[in-house]
């Protein structure tokens, strides 16, 4: 069985208005030394062993559903865990 | 500088029907070897050096804004950035 963490972040050139909300907020409690906030996606996968190469598959996911490429970028860990 | 990586996940005894939509759509889509998916929140945070200490900093910020830490659990990275 392995985890697979999948971070999902938008594309350096692509404004982030949640982003800059949560910075002025942080300003507004008085953490001026904010000097920027990006916010992404972080997701957790569970995946059984299969045939399917875990690799392609993870990199599949992320393509057709779970980053919008156009503007995300994507990257992942995969964990193998050991049940006894 | 400093670049914090903030990763909020939902508690585990918390229900996610976001992360179950996905885990349904990657089903729908042959990846039946996915057995859960749990989303959560990455976010990056820059941070200019300053005299208060950065790790209380960053808790603070985590506890009272980032994270509702009745249902979501937090950790974080902290990377120095050194600009030459």
């Amino acid at each position: 069985m392995y985890k697979v963490k999948v971070y999902v972040t938008l594309r350096e050139s692509v404004l982030d208005p949640q982003g800059s909300a949560v910075k002025s907020a942080l300003h507004s409690m008085d953490y001026k030394e904010v000097q920027d906030v990006r916010i992404g996606k972080y997701m957790e996968l569970t995946i059984e062993k299969s045939d399917r190469d875990l690799d392609t598959a993870v990199r599949e996911m992320c393509e057709k559903l779970l980053a919008n490429t156009v503007i995300e970028d994507f990257s992942y860990e995969v964990q193998e865990v050991v049940t006894k």
